[in-house]
């Protein structure tokens, strides 16, 4: 790198073209690349060591509440996508096949797994005899495939990689619960460690997945205003029991079909936390999933340098010690303001400048990627001063992005209201919805937006639906999304 | 479970028939079934958590040595096997192929990656461009399909789970060290982890992996006498760097290949561990590695249970507090003789009973699987005394599969020796080869033994080819093999 290379962001702003800034960043900041195959992406190390800290986070919730991991074959012969009439409905357009192997031709194609109830519920109905086995609660990381016509990176891939949760149960409000229960976990963690405000509530008929009773999500504000489905859990009830027998032998000594449930998270988290904290320098990462949680950058004179790197290393070890992500660049070649520029682009919560007046006094700079807040502190306080600031940030981007969702929200009662509010600007929009499917289909017509879901508390009860103002049985969030 | 059922092991022993017995331990202890698609089974919940320590050990040594994990697709173009002409050679025979998708049919067709060798070396030659930008370390943790004649689970699947790491050199030298860098953290996770004894070495050339230049292996020996290759470390040279085009920029402006390798380890670690350790009884597994490390048993009549139960309860929150993966079988209705047997078949390497006589003398009985050894020890030490015994039983069980080695191991000069060593009894066969294909088949034909490697540290040199007589080139350790 030369000396003079200047800092270019070669980011597009958001404000110009959302979709481009977006492209722009993952690739610049490393987290993905395109692959030789349609509508699949490389995960590159910064990308997927957020998805890490994701399965970290959430494998920990599993277990805590009583589940364990197992590995299904991702191979499903065709004929378990007929035996139930809504999956194969739903997922037979969207399936690769493998029609030949190891030279020969196969007698029944196999597709590979778009999600995994037809394999699990095959292999519950040969584990699961008697109330004694139940609750089965099982989850699974892995790869699916979905092959999309449109395709973008990290948000709709054809392949992806998600975990697939899939408990079964004697009791239909024991697997009610189990549903609710995932859907609240997985409200805390995108809350917490994502710092992305959501939208819990049910999903209306025509958004469910394809063999559920009730689909549940968790919906999530990007900063174009576009929603995401950022978490999903489902009361299959005995449909896929009934169409795998699935069947126990209950109390009483009488055979009954299980109530089953399952629930998914997905890559496309990587990408939903790009577009709630990103801005026109590039990423913003929430501190709990970083992959670099500070970057340490000496500063100063050639004269001073050795001295201040040494510091510099001292510190690194301090805060390592402490379980802080933290690197140093102390490249002599490149200057700090091109680092401070590269960083920021990268998303880097924290960074710490130290130079020769700093080492004189015994402090040190840290500097918000978010708040932009410089704050000076003692280097006998450094391990409390970064954990602060670190627990700070990560409360100030959950703050903005529920602030900027709240800015962006809307209330309607009628459908040209509601065309009003998404020609401005697009957003979440609150209405009432009689429950009908014709209704849901003309708002989608007639402003591009789909129903998200029935939240669990709406902010207003509405009395009519915006379509043909019949009373409205729910109260509906639409929104355009990816 | 009525009071009076019996253990039934229904286990066939080793001796009988060691095949059937392995089946026997892993579907009875749950660690796997067999799925509706041939050749591919199901890592249940008891098998699958053996994997997740596994990988959680190796990703740890793999950081510390500065790579980092990635996920490419697992989707390969027809095209790209064409690139490497041993690598088309090798993996053609066993890949699936993807045809149809989304109800068309693909233009080129697609393998599912046996290995990614080939997707990664496309991808590096997009992203190395500078000395700069090397070396690039990277692993991935996947799951990879080689549609097999014979398969066995665990061992040889049509899907399995491993780890692939992929790196890219400047120097030939450095790419060597790497090489033998990830061999050595291997053999040192397969030893003291897995408490596996193994033999280091390089495979002759008809062994190699396809498309490397030098292939080198650790080896285990089963409790059959058959070996098989626990891991393995290969150094490319430059012949995927000549097919992909991965080349740099050296320190003097010249375009250079660059050097790379590759290393894996894979599910069949766990069926390992299974035939090196388990006996007539069941499983036995390594505490490192055991889902359950400490089984705890209340025992004694009905009058006193409440306070027996409780009383462990107590320790067992002590147990877990201190990290230790313990559970309480505290079920009135199963006899302390029928849990012994069961968590003995289960391999749980610790037992702990406590009963109203212990109570009273503030104690409790550790028992080990492995050497039988019962224990009295204070419950107030609890903690460091389970640590401690975990540790004794962990290399207990290294010594005793060293030991068994070393017994069915055996140093020939002749392929009559050779002969009379394998009919006797399978193990591992020490002997001088010249070095040509030829007497490599023949000791193959002859015997059903395979070169498993050529050890870096030989028991001790040898001077002739035991088929040719010729002088020998190498001393070779040849076993059959799974």
């Amino acid at each position: 790198m030369a000396k003079d290379k200047q800092f270019v962001t070669e980011i597009t702003p958001q404000s110009e073209d959302f979709s481009k800034w977006y492209i722009d960043v993952i690739k610049k900041a490393e987290l993905m690349d395109y692959s030789p195959v349609r509508g699949c992406i490389v995960f590159r190390p910064e990308g997927y060591e957020i998805w890490e800290h994701i399965q970290r986070d959430l494998d920990r919730r599993f277990k805590e509440t009583g589940h364990r991991n197992a590995y299904f074959p991702m191979f499903i012969p065709e004929s378990f996508f007929q035996k139930e009439k809504d999956h194969v409905e739903g997922f037979n357009p969207e399936l690769p096949w493998v029609t030949e192997a190891a030279g020969e031709v196969l007698e029944e194609r196999l597709a590979i797994r778009p999600t995994s109830e037809t394999m699990i519920g095959h292999m519950y109905s040969k584990w699961i005899q008697s109330y004694r086995d139940l609750p089965v609660l099982i989850n699974q990381w892995a790869n699916v495939v979905r092959w999309e016509k449109r395709t973008l990176p990290f948000l709709r891939t054809s392949e992806f990689l998600w975990q697939e949760g899939h408990t079964a149960h004697e009791t239909e409000e024991e697997a009610r619960q189990e549903t609710r229960q995932m859907l609240e976990i997985y409200t805390q963690f995108v809350e917490e460690v994502l710092a992305i405000p959501v939208i819990k509530g049910e999903k209306t008929p025509s958004e469910r997945f394809a063999g559920a009773v009730n689909t549940y999500s968790i919906e999530a504000m990007m900063k174009d205003g576009r929603a995401v489905q950022a978490g999903t859990s489902h009361y299959l009830g005995n449909k896929f029991a009934v169409a795998f027998d699935i069947k126990y032998l209950d109390r009483n000594n009488e055979l009954q079909y299980c109530h089953t449930t399952s629930w998914g998270v997905s890559t496309r988290l990587i990408g939903s936390l790009i577009m709630v904290h990103g801005d026109d320098r590039g990423l913003a990462l929430p501190p709990k999933v970083a992959p670099t949680q500070v970057i340490m950058i000496p500063i100063g004179p050639a004269k001073t340098r050795d001295a201040v790197v040494a510091r510099v290393d001292e510190l690194y070890a301090q805060l390592k010690q402490a379980g802080v992500r933290v690197r140093v660049d102390d490249r002599a070649d490149v200057s700090p303001g091109w680092k401070f520029n590269e960083y920021e682009m990268r998303g880097v919560p924290l960074r710490l400048e130290l130079g020769p007046r700093d080492m004189d006094n015994g402090q040190v700079v840290l500097v918000s990627r978010i708040t932009g807040e410089k704050r000076v502190v003692a280097q006998d306080q450094l391990v409390e001063e970064v954990q602060k600031m670190l627990d700070e940030t990560q409360q100030a981007m959950f703050d903005r992005a529920k602030q900027f969702r709240a800015e962006n929200s809307y209330s309607v009662d009628t459908l040209e209201e509601m065309k009003a509010a998404m020609e401005k600007k697009r957003g979440f929009v609150e209405a009432g919805w009689c429950g009908s499917e014709q209704c849901e289909k003309t708002v989608k017509e007639e402003t591009g937006a789909t129903s998200r879901n029935i939240p669990f508390e709406p902010e207003t009860h509405k009395s009519n639906c915006l379509v043909c103002n019949a009373e409205a049985k729910h109260t509906v969030i639409f929104a355009r999304a990816y």
